[in-house]
């Protein structure tokens, strides 16, 4: 019951990934050397930079080679410690991959720490995506009360945390989503002032109408023809934290919408500032005080999130697939033991 | 011989002006009131952003109305004081438009100060564009050793100081100019490291040939084709500050280039800053220290600049069609009187 399975990347995709692209091993056990640990994953976490990994191409991160399991975090249990610090059942989590299980060095993995919450935040909102929210927010987009921020993909895990801390910080949170019924989760359970459904007619109508002000903070993680939507409807000194244009991940060149002149004139007519960001680089300085801050209103609910949980390692590609399409409705997570 | 004229606004432009957008109109001479002083203009300064103010399109100032005086800073000498604090004689600046005389209330100008210059560089090095290209450098660009520069419009009153700025943080300052004699002036005279003719068949790879260690920062002052250009050589952390995309001041909606989706993916991958701005917004903070600090570095020659002076009123609309498609070499300006 503990063999050891791994997806690796069987071809590069192009356009949207297809099951083709990924291929299940098996092998033995792996067994950990002095220093390590032996984990056995329990969660896996589908995140949209994945695609990118799956490129060929110059990124922020080296491309996974073929063959190579896919990367990805998870959330493990110690099933054999040969390291001082750890003791087996401990949870931990780390960047091990789409596998079962895996022997790996004890400094490159960390406690899960989720304030009280259950494990699983510690992947969405109190994990990465979460703090790819805070971060944005705290160092970029700097939302004053009364302002307006609006964010796409706002029922997905940064989406929803942008609003709800731009409700937080009292400003008027408008999100964008897809469909009847994530606007209902975004508008009833997260609170936001608005939520618009992207594939209605009339989108850009509905946009401005709710954004009476005009927008003063638009996180910016999915790019595409939102863009274009948003671009007329930003006031002076309007903020542009970029975290990820996930419709674009898929395409090797991205284009369609709006020229870049069109963006850049506004730039200027309106002092507007935009900033691509990893979130990695504001770790450092805010990592301590997200968790500090965020923790406590996670367990109170007074922030909200909801998650998506595909069943069994082998389940993965295409929960996946159904992510960068948007077809999740939540965080994407796989329960693999 | 005193007798008073003026460039009025005739027809709003569709593009590039054509003269006919201006008409001169005449008048008796104006007579000050109490608290007021009557001016003389001596120079009268022709910048990019007069265009915009010929369309009635919202920017970030109002637009100059049909039959209205064209806005413009000038030089002038106070030929009449009816204010306590200004002896007759003396040289002031201010925002009084394209016409020979004018009776301003005292507060609407200041004393011209040039720490020992040429009055003139207080319209150009010294003013507005010297302190567009201090303060895009000081609080966006943020130069560093060894980093690499880029300016387009380089041997213009804004490029040719950003590039000077960056040699004198000690970064490589590459500049970009129309033309051959241009591009001399700018590497020999202002002694940028390179200087590219944007003309010049295999500009984008002779670009990236001069910047081996990619760009660091971007002052985009031209928009259009070089942004292309210049977006694939951008460094992560990259800094973009914005100050007025000239090559679409004549376009209604500003088209081509490569798609605003490039340019977002592109923020995203690197997490580049981009920032548009207008140079008053960082003047109460900064102006003392640009006048100090460069003041002199102009008068012992380490900062250049060249200025491109036409002669009479009534060649101002053609001087200043001259500079929107970059037939000026240097800062453009009138000598009235």
């Amino acid at each position: 019951m503990d063999a050891y399975r791994q997806i690796v990347l069987a071809a590069r995709p192009i356009g949207v990934p297809t099951l083709g692209n990924f291929r299940l091993a098996t092998g033995p056990l792996p067994i950990p050397s002095d220093g390590q640990l032996l984990l056995r994953t329990r969660y896996l976490s589908l995140d949209p930079y994945m695609r990118g990994r799956m490129n060929d191409a110059k990124s922020y991160a080296a491309p996974v080679e073929l063959g190579q399991v896919m990367e990805g975090e998870v959330i493990a249990e110690i099933l054999e410690t040969r390291h001082p610090s750890y003791r087996k059942g401990e949870l931990v989590q780390g960047r091990i991959g789409w596998r079962t299980h895996a022997a790996v060095d004890a400094d490159t993995v960390r406690r899960v720490e989720t304030a009280g919450n259950s494990s699983t935040t510690a992947l969405g909102v109190l994990g990465m995506p979460g703090f790819t929210a805070y971060a944005g927010m705290k160092v970029i987009g700097q939302p004053k009360i009364g302002e307006t921020v609006v964010v796409a993909a706002a029922s997905g895990p940064v989406g929803s945390l942008v609003g709800q801390l731009a409700r937080i910080a009292g400003a008027r949170a408008v999100g964008i989503a897809g469909g009847a019924t994530k606007c209902a989760y975004v508008r009833d359970e997260l609170r936001f002032d608005a939520a618009i459904d992207h594939r209605a007619e009339g989108f850009s109508e509905m946009l401005a109408a709710a954004c009476p002000d005009g927008i003063d903070v638009y996180f910016e993680n999915v790019g595409g023809p939102i863009w274009d939507a948003v671009l007329p409807l930003l006031n002076r000194y309007a903020r542009v934290p970029v975290c990820g244009p996930v419709s674009h991940y898929n395409e090797a060149k991205p284009t369609g919408g709006s020229s870049a002149a069109e963006t850049m004139v506004t730039v200027l007519r309106r002092s507007l500032l935009i900033r691509g960001f990893i979130n990695t680089e504001f770790a450092a300085d805010h990592y301590d005080s997200f968790l500090m801050e965020l923790g406590p209103l996670v367990r109170s609910g007074e922030i909200r999130y909801r998650e998506d949980i595909s069943e069994g390692l082998e389940a993965a590609p295409s929960a996946f697939i159904d992510m960068l399409v948007g077809r999740n409705f939540g965080k994407a997570l796989v329960r693999v033991s």
